[in-house]
């Protein structure tokens, strides 16, 4: 049997596969939001059945920008990873299908924000992004455990950064889960305040030319 | 925190993930034509039925004709950038956010084109597409101002020509817009003539060789 | 106003974009096939709920195998052609509307086989290949006319084969079309012959390296 | 008529296309998990509703890792192989469909697995994979028989090694079919066991440098 250190295949090909998922599963999002039927009665009842379909809305909007900063970041982990073994691919895999997966609970919370059951919606949510942010921290600490299969070029400092980084998510989002049992909006105000703050500081100090030994 | 001019990252791979959202976005588009269904009576009457699917293929080709043209200013656009930084990747993503939106005010025109409701289900169509042009004029304005990311080899002739054409987009489809308070048809021929007048001369100064100081 | 001759962009990025056009279409096409319901009476009744979906089965092959083909000649087109101007990418995106459309009738055949308008499903079927095949013609007319678009390193005595290769593709598909008027068994059945013909002649002579005068 | 061995077309965009069939047929598998209605009679009903979901849950995992698997080995396959021809597409062609296929018996055995047909569920899902094993064989043999399409810089061995790892997968997925007359959830456990098995050895051999004569 070969040890991980054999299999120095190019990530390329599983960064292009990895991304198709990635703008599949996000485009699918919009599938969730239905056409409202049954506003033959009268006219002006469209626009009361569009304002309606918030929950649809709020929920594409914040999938969608979360699925975004989490293709961010895999492409930030990706830039400072050399090669890739068999069970990074495999944990890579997982991580798809959690992301995949995201589509489903999307359209359980716009379905259910509004009804007695929305807590549950809520922790659903969250608690998927919750996963995500485990698994992520999975094949981080497996890419950089020893530096397993890191670009050596990178500072000890840089990985440093990114490992507390990787740290805080799952932590981040169970402060989101755990809010839905305080209030759903709050929960859901969580998600998407976290997703617009990833966007503007998760993955900036991720490969920076300043951050290679050869630079 | 790192200035944008210091995220100088490539562009490709970004451009390769936006080909892949507009690319599923649009073939999601035929997903909105449904099978005629309780055509069990006689025969000769699938024929009628295919025949008032017509909103349906209507919605679908100018909306199919539509996004194309915007994949074709989105390359342009790309061609005279030289390099992207956090704010442009997010800008992007709302614009790829709101071009998988397309898929649903085209559903909600095709479903309610022929009823009480049809000027709301026109509005909310071509709403979508001032959204969009909006949104692209924020991504240009964003790289152009200062020649924040372009490539400077490309004259300033060009880069205020495409402004110009940028930002006649919004006041177009803000024609279409008013026109459903007019005349529903009205407006989504409007919409029809914008894709092809677009067509056939949108992109056409973009990124000629002579557009270059080093050609 | 530029004429075409001045617009060589490169195909490259055409070429991806309509790969991820027919990659999706191509995949949609199991989403017609409907898991059956209602079996809940006896055990051992799935079996036949599954068996009378042979008209989805049935049409999900043709379709798969025929938009299979017609991606085959989509690159047997693309590797004789040297540039692409604007009109070429419209007439493209043309094809890729018209391929995504696909699905539609395979889905409306399926549904219909088997009821008294099967004739019109056939007739819907058919005459959207053969719609595909005029609008190759149109797309290669455009871009062999004169050697156009073409790279000049290919053969004269190649050209003529692919015109006339490409001509008689209407007339094929018009023969499908037609037996749906003596017989949809018969029409349904040409339609998959011709994918299975062109699977093994279509895209032979297309691009061999002695094709070129400077091989 | 050209022979095969004069097609060399560079199999680049082949994998390409092949890459995005695999990443939109594992992406689709999620719209198959549909949000549970009619739970408004009382709060925490949605929760006993989403628990009863474990189906669909269970088929979308194991389905999700096997079509994985199914790219991880379509890639060794590649990677040994140096030329393709039209045969060969046609027979990744028949690949394509049937891995595009496996989102049909998944939303059966999602469907079927908790009621009286469970086991034709089960026999038609085992089943799907047992055709899908062989095609891989098929394409395999038709490759490599007397090298033709092979890299010769390969060891005879590494060839040898893969028939043999190709030949089992038929016998290993008639296993899992044969155990459904036993047991329905002994079915579904073995494919789970082969995708984890699979995970874990399967194109560990292919494509490694020392394989190679040239290394």
């Amino acid at each position: 049997m070969s040890t991980p250190r054999e299999e120095t295949r190019e990530s390329g090909r599983l960064e292009a596969f990895s991304d198709g998922v990635f703008s599949i599963a996000i485009t699918l999002l919009i599938l969730e939001i239905h056409v409202p039927t049954g506003q033959d009665a009268a006219p002006g009842a469209l626009w009361p059945a569009l304002l309606r379909l918030w929950p649809s809305y709020v929920a594409y909007v914040i999938s969608f920008g979360t699925i975004l900063i989490m293709w961010l970041n895999h492409h930030a982990l990706f830039k400072v990873i050399k090669r890739i073994d068999n069970r990074f691919i495999l944990l890579n895999g997982l991580l798809m299908m959690a992301i995949t997966f995201v589509n489903f609970p999307t359209a359980v919370l716009a379905e259910y924000i509004e009804r007695p059951d929305a807590q549950a919606a809520a922790l659903f949510y969250s608690g998927t992004y919750v996963v995500i942010a485990i698994i992520y921290n999975a094949l981080w600490l497996y890419a950089s455990h020893e530096h397993r299969l890191l670009d050596l070029a990178f500072h000890d400092t840089l990985i440093r950064e990114i490992s507390r980084q990787f740290r805080i998510g799952p932590a981040m989002y169970l402060i989101a889960l755990l809010a839905a049992f305080v209030s759903v909006p709050l929960s859901v105000a969580i998600n998407a305040a976290l997703a617009i703050f990833y966007a503007f500081t998760g993955s900036q100090s991720l490969g920076k030319p300043q951050d290679r030994h050869d630079s």
